[in-house]
């Protein structure tokens, strides 16, 4: 069976062809710029071919079009025919409460997704679009949405529930719904495996650090508390993301700056974080040279990023009354060592201990803790796209 | 030595009269509703005499005009001549970065406390206003101002800054700054009295449960950090304020709502916190019952109540590298068994320890835990007033 993995954004669509027998990507890349000037697309196969193909892409239409365009071709192509592909699965940011699995598409579902696309509006329409697309250039194949905050539907209330007034969770569905969901999963199924133990009776902190980051405390395999919320604003100092802060903040500066709910919201999503506090980059790449080269705020920024990291795990140790194993991944859990290294050795007290050489190791699957390490930690790679076409075939398969 | 406490809020004033040679109160009292219909003085002797005077108070010379008349009462009062006070000590609520100390207040000292008004509008005006009335009153009497902020001045900046653009920060002061600091402070160091250990030596969890909740990390006697942030609504469930949420709730309640600024802190502050997710009250006590007759969302609040104080503890132990003592402390933290008894035994994993039967003691001071548990637990009922009056007399006493 093969699979076509689609994340449709807002200007861009990141795509792989995943061949199920052995779960490996026979082609991958991404649309930019759609509806924007400069667009174009990048595709890599299986064969190591990349191309780059530079085309007004006014459209998803236009830009899915070139998706099977290049999955066809000749040269840097993978398929003779759009029959091989035998469904498709769909990235989705937001499900509600409505989704707690992934599932296959119909009218019903995607209207559905449509009536909670007000939680996650700069993400359920665009994911809709995609969803649509395929509809109208692949009729008759399956498609499977698989949604971000599904995983973390299985959080007990006094983890999801605001202390707000509960009409608003009753009118609005304002509770705690938690993101990166399809990555905590997976890294938590692995680092059981690589246990060698079963999942369900593992206690496990899962660590997505990237330009986005989120924490979860999955507990038998199940999600029971994350960092991020409402929306993806909540949580760790992120790149460009401030995270958790004083909510009686957001009218001071609004009053003080003039600001627009718009422009405040602008700001803590687009101009906070690492890049707000360092002023340097969101990048956590560019924060640490600038740390190293004596900036202060550079140093900061990381200060807080690391601190704020270490504040979670052991706020979910305490959730879960106890941790089994540790595992980092996404973008700087994968390759920043500096900052596995602080927050493993903040740890130590719990005689919880990094194994210094393995951790020098990058964007590989390892345990980075010491052999008498009370607590595993792991590096894993995520693989969300894996995970999307699982579940997709999964359901496709019955 | 003879010192006046004063509390002086919008409203009211809360005095306390105090001998520091063996540090009992002589007289303490409130006065209520200043400036509002049905006004009143309550005032209470060492001798058990108890007075409440209804009187029209329109201004706050007028109340603390009053407290000075019952002090001298000629049968409920302690005191023949003002000439006995040596000196009057205020409670501060906000003293920015300005005040990692209490401090003697001068001209300048009140420019300064002015100067960081807009950080807590709702208080510092009106402490304010009890100094200069006493300024008036008790011409020539020291007077010392004693900050609620003061004792968390001791973060270090990965614990006060907030992941936001920095100018925020450097503009308007936006930092984390604390509160409840007195009372931090003065559990701390009777923790360490009751353990028999130099406060350096210690890591300490304090954990002020009230109507108004903090939880602090105090290291070596320092504060590094605590719960509440800019403003008192960060952190825990609160009895009306909600504690930590998503930042991008408050747009897009407001939006939903079309609320303005005031009215979503107002909702924030007032109308959140147990009370919110409850609809049954903002007093533990009659959520507690209510609970008990089986009603879910006060169910739900208190779990939310009790599971946010662990997480706390739990990411504080983190941020100190371990734990000594946990102190309960305030109306709940002092009086609640029940709440004390859930949040110990969630840190059971731990090897802390509850001492079931020291537990049902409410309000006195009392170690909790069992002889082997690993980590001490207290209830100390706190004394903010002590606190403010020992500040003064080492001030005034040079």
């Amino acid at each position: 069976m093969k699979i076509l993995v689609l994340n449709s954004g807002s200007s861009s669509i990141k795509y792989q062809l995943i061949d199920m027998e052995d779960e490996s990507v026979l082609a991958k890349g991404i649309v930019q710029r759609i509806g924007i000037d400069n667009s174009f697309l990048e595709h890599e196969n299986n064969r190591r071919d990349e191309v780059k193909i530079e085309v007004d892409i006014p459209d998803h239409t236009t830009g899915i079009k070139l998706v099977i365009d290049a999955l066809l071709n000749k040269e840097h192509g993978v398929l003779e025919s759009m029959d091989e592909i035998n469904a498709v699965g769909h990235r989705v940011v937001h499900g509600g409460e409505k989704f707690a699995e992934s599932t296959l598409i119909t009218e019903e579902v995607i209207k559905q997704i449509e009536e909670v696309s007000d939680l996650a509006p700069l993400h359920n329409p665009h994911n809709l679009t995609g969803i649509r697309v395929c509809a109208k250039l692949l009729p008759n194949k399956p498609q499977v949405a698989v949604f971000d905050t599904a995983f973390h539907q299985t959080m007990p209330r006094k983890a999801y529930m605001y202390a707000l007034p509960y009409e608003y969770y009753e009118k609005y569905g304002i509770r705690r719904y938690g993101f990166h969901g399809t990555s905590h999963k997976y890294v938590a199924q692995r680092a059981a495996k690589l246990m060698g133990k079963p999942l369900e009776e593992l206690k496990i902190i899962t660590c997505h650090l990237g330009n986005g980051a989120s924490i979860a405390a999955v507990d038998g395999g199940k999600s029971v508390d994350t960092s991020m919320g409402l929306t993806p604003l909540e949580g760790l100092v992120m790149g460009t993301r401030c995270g958790d802060i004083d909510p009686a903040i957001i009218p001071f500066i609004m009053t003080k700056e003039g600001l627009s709910m718009e422009e405040i919201d602008n700001i803590m999503n687009k101009k906070s974080g690492l890049y707000g506090v360092s002023g340097i980059s969101n990048d956590s790449r560019d924060v640490e040279a600038a740390a190293k080269e004596g900036n202060q705020r550079a140093q900061t920024a990381l200060e807080m990023f690391d601190y704020r990291v270490t504040k979670y795990i052991g706020a979910y140790m305490a959730a879960m009354a106890g941790v089994d194993a540790i595992v980092f991944t996404a973008g700087i859990g994968e390759n920043q060592s500096r900052t596995r290294e602080v927050i493993v050795n903040n740890l130590a007290f719990l005689n919880i201990h990094l194994n210094e050489e393995a951790n020098k190791t990058r964007g590989k699957e390892i345990e980075i803790s010491t052999s008498d390490s009370d607590v595993k930690v792991f590096v894993i790679p995520t693989n969300e796209e894996l995970m999307i076409a699982r579940d997709t075939q999964e359901i496709v398969a019955g």
